[in-house]
């Protein structure tokens, strides 16, 4: 076999948004695979907000991506070739791909995915990483009650619609923020949420207050900046906030801006805590059952926003920081 | 009977730091007391960083002080006058006296204690609410375990320094921030902290990571800003910070400073929680038989810092800030 994969390898350091020239394209070859590999022919990649922070030397959840390598990224391959046992040809997995064409593994940190089940990008989505963070994130961490209020921003977001959808189903008030009109319809017309509030439209504080009558009994944050300061002012005694991203402050080249009313969570007896999804990893395929049962059931609903093109990574990623996404951002890649 | 009562009243709304030109000083007139009613003699007053924010308007977890009111304070009184049945004259009690020679009360909040088994003003100090604070706040909200490292702010001070104690009893390494030499020594030698590091001689990245070589489990903080913002540096995974106070920033007159590293609680998915001393009021008994007998098997120490005269109540609040008290605060006010 040779195989031409074509790759997008990091080769600087981004300053404030990821461009182009941090960038390298090329087509390699790829000759032989060892005994115990398999080559992956990748049919779509998850774009996230995340990728940002692997970009960034320093001490972080996961190791930053190192200059000269394939940038990270999950993403979704077909088996055509195997040199091991675990997975045939033809099957289709889940797992780190990285952004290429093709991808040699021994296996290890995939998961076989069924198309027959689901739409194979659903498995980026609410049955892939975005789900299990909001699934462990709003439960495990949440704990919200039947009743409670959860305000959750990035609403139109892969995690924001699912915690909203998760939250709903669990008989709870579920309130959005999100950036337009647009993707504050699609909040409540397809992810049924109780109230979207559009931060872009102005006195979000007042409109914040009306969605939320009874307060906010559990804050999802996906965005940190003025918008975590904002619920911090809305939270009820002993509420949960789960620092889940800062998608407001990730290319911030000055410093990050820390949530000034955080006295609140003295004043609430409140706590904040963190979720980084891959400490749930045990817990997969629990998250994955019980949403894969609620999408059969139509309780709930997994939406993405397809762009094609492997050469097109860097302005599709740059996409969810400009808001432009409406649903999980996956690219095509074949 | 009559009784001239010396109060000190609240005023104005203090800008900054409180002073003597926010409180009215004045003698008045307890003519009778009501069915049901006692007189107290006020012994001593406890001056907590609390105070300044009870000045404050808005919403907080206790009300205002009015502007016209006595100023609030907890304190120590002696039954000299009772129309009532539960306390006899004589009687020590403890509870919110506020900021008078005299009380007229009927006893509700009032707890009776015994100047036999503690002098009077331990009970304003580890056997009162800066040690319920300490005692509930680190182990019901920070659950230290045996070998971790407990990291406090104002370890000097009336709740930190009972925080080092119990850390230390626990089995944890107790490690301290306090201003100055002199309070550092105060820590190690009296309070037997296992380390302490004063932030005011400068690099206190490095000596906190010198005091702290396997990182900070639990971080009870009392001062927010910078140091709270140097801890969050330092924190391991599923790391406890509990935000007990801010004394940092309590005299503010612009925007809190929050704490712009707050991400690292996604990083090491730690939490950070608020604790307030009145939602332990149902086990005020259980915190003060165990430290009452760690205070007689001497394991711990009862530390305050006596001032004398009802009139220097601004001023002496005042050290709180400049940080001029060694112990526990408390102002003898006959």
């Amino acid at each position: 076999m040779t195989t031409t994969n074509h790759t997008v390898r990091l080769i600087a350091r981004p300053v404030g948004e990821a461009k182009r020239e941090d960038f390298a394209f090329a087509d390699e070859t790829i000759v032989a695979l060892a005994e115990g590999e398999m080559l992956l022919k990748v049919h779509y990649l998850s774009l996230d907000p995340a990728m940002r922070g692997w970009m960034r030397e320093g001490k972080s959840y996961i190791e930053p991506v190192a200059l000269g390598d394939v940038m990270r990224a999950g993403g979704i391959g077909e088996v055509v070739e195997s040199n091991q046992g675990k997975f045939a040809k033809g099957d289709f997995l889940v797992g780190m791909t990285n952004v290429q064409t093709y991808c040699v593994t021994d296996g290890r940190g995939f998961t076989k995915v069924d198309p027959k089940l689901a739409p194979l990008t659903t498995y980026l989505n609410v049955l892939g990483m975005p789900g299990m963070t909001a699934y462990f994130g709003l439960l495990d961490v949440g704990q919200p009650k039947e009743g409670e209020t959860v305000l959750v921003s990035g609403a139109a977001g892969a995690v924001g619609a699912t915690v909203g959808q998760v939250a709903r189903i669990k008989g709870c008030r579920a309130v959005g923020i999100a950036g337009g009109a647009e993707k504050c319809a699609i909040a409540m017309e397809q992810y049924k949420f109780d109230a979207c509030v559009d931060y872009k439209a102005g006195n979000l504080r007042k409109a914040l207050k009306e969605a939320c009558p009874n307060g906010v009994d559990v804050y999802f944050d996906n965005v940190g900046g003025e918008i975590l300061d904002l619920a911090l002012t809305m939270i009820n005694r002993k509420a949960r906030i789960i620092v889940c991203g800062a998608i407001s402050q990730y290319n911030a080249t000055g410093e990050v801006k820390g949530p000034a009313n955080y006295l609140s969570l003295l004043v609430n007896r409140a706590r904040m805590e963190g979720i980084v999804v891959f400490d749930y990893a045990a817990r997969y395929k629990e998250g994955a059952m019980q949403m894969g049962q609620w999408l059969m059931e139509r309780k709930m609903i997994s939406k993405e926003h397809v762009v094609e093109g492997i050469d097109t990574f860097p302005q599709a990623l740059q996409k969810l920081f400009t808001g432009e996404n409406l649903g999980k951002l996956v690219l095509k890649v074949s």
